[in-house]
């Protein structure tokens, strides 16, 4: 039996020793929610030449000086996307935003500063200036700036920087195959009070939102060699395995029997927290097998703080600054943790007249799973810390 | 040209006179990132029956005192799913967590406090006491208790609500048909100087991520007809229409001619704001016309605070307390928005030393694509506002 902090330190020390995932191409299109497995380094500036921030005209400074009252004849219009030729001695350009600037002009004057008569554009104030309103070629980014680093994980704000970069096609890790494991016999159909299995439901949910490919298994018996079978078939199909349930002390409980069997390493076994003590972590060559509680609040939270953590980790995830954003609050209530479990409690945030306070949320145990969807997160209390109602505390934010 | 506040509050007052989307039925594992149409109570209550929270030994604590040293023979075993026969009198029951209490025991001894000599049970302390280690039926929830409500987006923590009363499948809302439009003959192929045309990558990912269903136009020249006829089959065909670019005041600005052509309203047009200053919203029938920047770092900012906001009002979902949630943290900027122009600055969070420090992203502008990779979120300076760095101020993190 370790502690919380240990245990996340032995799953983190552990981490350094497995390969991360096998990367694999995907179109920009369907790369929102991946994670970069390749730097991304301009090939091309931003913006590509220089260009009108605004729609107006283009001209020499000095010509317009040398004009006056007369103002500069209009020699043509330039649109977004036009190659305009060099700009002639003492005329002006018409120019939409984003077109490009012709040789030899240094000034966009938008067009409602000016006035149009006679086929000249006139100024209506003196406040033509040498680069007013061009964006310069690479003003944004150069050429071999770094852009996305991998590691990176993909969402909308990312795509633009590929699309205009060229990339039809990104690299990023192939998603986690995880299976996930529930079993008893109190989930068969012949079981004399059958229990509709909530778990691998819930887990297999959870973790598609980050990105896996989840398979759910339930083997409905209490029988060793059944099993066996399921976890040996896991075994072969799965990067993560996941069981929940059968790890306790009683005389059904053969999940961790069974994977010793099959020759995996137990990395901690029961870990000081609530709820979640039962969770065990074994490794089975370069597989780790996560054995969650069989109490839903339990596995749920279980999986939250260690499998969640774990798998951003197998695709190389860089944890992004607001990955590890804890929201501060202050707390309505107050808490003494015993002096040798870590607890994690359910937390609802609340907003009120600029004051963010941190409710707790009723529960009635490690198998609530009313009080789940009543939590926006989980305020942490270490071992023999305490919190008073009224100081400010951090929630983590649960990953939906 | 109406102030920010302003338009958010036209954008809702409109959003009073739109129906709902219709309404389907999905299988609760498809059923994550929905929105739920029907309120669900409990047709059972959970636990469904006093059940056991330990492995160990059901009996009554009136036997069990009357025995004394002797203790109490064992009369079975009771597992999960069992539905146990009444507790015979001076015997015990060896019994599973999750197993039902049979009728007449009042108390379960977890297995460590307990000994086996002779098939009797024996306490090792006298902690047996009425309740112990019982989760009464109930306790979670009762039948008729009011579990979710319409208007709650689904996600891990509610399908083991759903799958425990039974529902296979739910009621929610469809998912929002949205086309986005970008338009210009800077896309075409036959420009001299063509562009990538980035605006409807960036915004149907985002939208995506919300849920929606997303189809892309690309309208690639400057004709009015050409606009007139994609408009008119994106109006056939989406609940929303989103366009970008094309709504200044140069003379390929056909957007919003056409729009009006169409029989579009105007609700408001043009924003005192930074970013985002042109962002024009038309009612075309029930639907809403979000007309959009053409600058990608503009547009993406707009369909933040604006497209988000709409497309979960039009699903019904209810404003979750984390939805509102903004990220506090010390300014490391100082900031003074013009006395008529509300800014939104894009900013990092970073926690360091358990200080929450939000920054500044260096932006060169509403066309900035890179600053929005830099950015978790947005900071709003209200306008003739100021921040000073080293105050607290607040993020409205991106909905990625």
């Amino acid at each position: 039996m370790v502690a919380y902090d240990e245990a996340q330190a032995l799953l983190a020390a552990c981490m350094q020793n497995i390969p991360l995932l096998a990367t694999e191409f995907v179109s920009i299109s369907q790369a929102s929610g991946r994670v970069l497995a390749e730097d991304i380094r301009a090939v091309m500036p931003r913006p590509e030449a220089d260009i009108s921030a605004m729609d107006g005209y283009a001209f020499r400074c000095a010509d317009m000086e040398e004009a006056g009252s007369v103002g500069l004849p209009l020699a043509g219009q330039i649109a977004a996307g036009d190659a305009p030729p060099p700009l002639g001695k003492g005329v002006a350009y018409s120019i939409l935003t984003g077109a490009r600037i012709p040789a030899g002009a240094d000034c966009v004057v938008a067009q409602e500063r000016t006035s149009i008569t006679g086929g000249h554009v006139h100024l209506l104030e003196q406040n033509a200036r040498n680069g007013l309103n061009i964006r310069r070629s690479g003003e944004e980014f150069c050429k071999g700036d770094m852009l996305l680093e991998h590691g990176q994980k993909l969402d909308w704000r990312h795509l633009p920087l590929l699309a205009h970069q060229g990339k039809e096609q990104v690299s990023v890790y192939k998603r986690p195959k995880i299976c996930v494991v529930a079993n008893g016999a109190e989930f068969g159909a012949t079981a004399t009070d059958a229990r509709t299995e909530l778990n691998t439901q819930l887990l297999a949910t959870m973790l598609q939102s980050e990105g896996a490919l989840v398979t759910r298994y339930v083997c409905r018996s209490d029988s060793m060699e059944d099993l066996h079978k399921v976890l040996h078939q896991c075994a072969q199909e799965a990067d993560i395995l996941i069981t929940t349930g059968g790890i306790s002390v009683g005389q059904t409980d053969h999940v961790l029997p069974v994977l010793r069997q099959m020759g995996a390493k137990c990395l901690f076994r029961r870990v000081k927290m609530r709820p979640g003590k039962p969770i065990t972590v074994m490794q089975l060559g370069q597989k780790m097998v996560f054995c969650l509680p069989g109490n839903p609040g339990a596995a749920a939270i279980c999986a939250q703080l260690f499998v969640v953590l774990f798998l951003r980790g197998l695709v190389g995830e860089k944890q992004e600054k607001n990955a590890s954003m804890l929201i501060e609050g202050q707390s309505s209530f107050s808490y003494v943790a015993a002096s040798d479990t870590t607890c994690f409690l359910p937390v609802s945030f609340i907003e009120d007249k600029g004051e963010n306070l941190i409710n707790l949320v009723p529960s009635v145990g490690a198998s609530d799973i009313l009080c789940l969807t009543r939590a926006t997160g989980l305020v942490k209390i270490s071992a023999g810390q305490s919190l008073q109602a009224g100081e400010m505390c951090k929630m983590i934010p649960f990953a939906v």
